[in-house]
């Protein structure tokens, strides 16, 4: 499949996610080596399903942003790697469950847990995954944090919850899903920020300046995710692409389209309908709408607020990472 | 449906459970109405999840444990009811997932969530009541018990996960047996009265013993639960009588049979075919056998242990109730 590149896609040049990294390069390989090693910890079956999970397991964002984060103050590993693996587990632990809620075959290129061990595999899997993040949280000896790390979780499944069997309703679509790609996405970016910040004893200007960045982060990212799944490589990304319109999911693609288009039935169609053929045709009409470039745009400018909202911060390497990854959220093609 | 009255049962006489409670009345009815309020806090579907959840059930044996097992050193309900609720949730929220894993239509004689809601609702609302739990766990401000609570679940579902799948060999089962209440049961227990007594400040022998007391409890509890499923009585159970076996599970009054009748292969019929004549058969040849005295005897064992842990605490009402509650293990009738 090729993909169509939309106008606004390519303006801040080619963005390299391993030249964002460089300032905590040599801590991620810790951090992938104490998931490595809870992947090892454990009897076969557990040993197994963790280690399929975690190990080699998607671009590692969150943890990176819990280190860059960290950077501005005290950076101290004791606390900090543990609550970078933390964040992953917690990442890891909401993927597996969604793709029971989902019943999703496939992710990352590969079948799911639920797919391959059964659900209730998967659930318990979440389960201890929750669990095990947990304690690595309480592990740093930081209150905040450990309170700041429940919190996510509670809004995470307390928004999955809120989304369940809601009707569509044109009219308020737009707000329902900024609302649900906050509790879903954003919330846990800014938690990954924040958790480094606080570990980092910043004062609270900047905690709440590194915050705010995970937040319009995290937004513009869900953005990219759901126009990527419209005009994505299905190889790069791992999954076939209109997943989210064949599990009848509406995302702002294509809730923007309904909005400009208001007399084709075509998503009505689709959601009504859930057949095959409606699903190619939406993707193929939407893909091809400006409705992709105005969904990038709206990416562009969480990440500026990204970008703004860590002005405050002293310009160093760690600062200039944050911002190559604001420019690279928009920018990426899985 | 009769009880069957085994031998061993009633040799304690009558227990209450509201006399045994009495010691820490008015500091249940303070958690019961933290449990109502996190009830009604919340969005209109989620309220109702919890309320139905929440709301009158159960027994609350854990949260009882927490505040009985904190009456020995310095009683502090600024963190000792938020701790109660805690684990009360943590129970709640792995009963709503176990439901999912056993398929369960019924629990305390209503419709599981599982089956009124749907499983997706189901999983959400775990994960919810795990994160809500755990956030009630870090307000208490100890650092020690947060960890002893994501302990707890990681071996709550590291231990169900265990389970799945095991193949049946009877050489071994009554150890996995009880490795398996020890993971699922009194692993809640005795997380329920160690951070009772953590939080109460008690010196670190003191908390060896509360906490031996809690597990050994467990054991009995869990038991006795294993026995109730054969010799209840179900209207007071809230659930049919042999849904353990009906499931495929083997529990200990099934483990002691196959042991005591190798040459019977009962068991073996219901695992192989599950259909409800082998079920009703084996039901009532297992109730009318030896092996339902002889798990409560293993059972008061259990108990005899978890009194004895609490001989060195100070002679009080609280004490009193510890021990009235290990006569009600394995008194009870539902």
């Amino acid at each position: 499949m090729l993909l169509r590149k939309p106008a606004g896609w390519g303006l801040v040049g080619q963005v390299n996610l391993s030249d964002i990294y460089k300032p905590v390069q040599e801590d991620l390989k810790k951090v992938e080596r104490s998931l490595e090693e809870i992947a090892d910890s454990e009897f076969p079956l557990l040993a197994q399903l963790l280690a399929y999970t975690l190990k080699n397991g998607g671009k590692r964002i969150r943890p990176a942003l819990t280190l860059l984060s960290a950077k501005f103050f005290s950076y101290d590993l004791n606390t900090l790697i543990p609550m970078a693996v933390a964040i992953e587990l917690l990442h890891t632990a909401t993927l597996v469950h969604d793709d029971i809620v989902d019943n999703s075959p496939i992710r990352r290129g590969k079948p799911t847990v639920r797919h391959a061990w059964g659900e209730n595999r998967a659930l318990l899997l979440g389960d201890y995954l929750f669990a095990k993040a947990g304690s690595l949280a309480a592990g740093t000896g930081n209150l905040r944090v450990v309170k700041l790390f429940s919190q996510t979780l509670m809004t995470i499944s307390g928004g999955e919850l809120r989304q369940t069997g809601v009707t569509f309703a044109l009219s308020r679509a737009r707000d329902y899903y900024f609302a649900w790609v906050s509790a879903k996405t954003a919330c846990l970016f800014s938690a990954a920020t924040e958790s480094g910040a606080i570990l980092s004893h910043a004062p609270e200007n900047a905690i709440e300046a590194i915050r705010g960045y995970g937040h319009n982060l995290g937004m513009a990212f869900q953005i990219v995710d759901d126009v990527l799944d419209f005009v994505g490589d299905e190889d790069e990304l791992g999954k076939p692409v209109g997943s989210d319109l064949r599990e009848g999911t509406m995302t702002l693609p294509s809730i923007l389209f309904a909005e400009s288009y208001p007399e084709d039935n075509l998503i009505k169609n689709v959601v009504e309908k859930k057949d095959a053929e409606s699903v190619a045709l939406a993707v193929e009409k939407i893909r091809n709408s400006s409705v992709i470039d105005d969904c990038l745009v709206l990416a562009a400018e969480f990440c500026s607020r990204a970008s703004r909202a860590v002005e405050i911060l002293s310009d160093n390497s760690a600062r200039r990472s944050l911002l190559g990854l604001a420019a690279y959220i928009v920018e990426r093609r899985k």
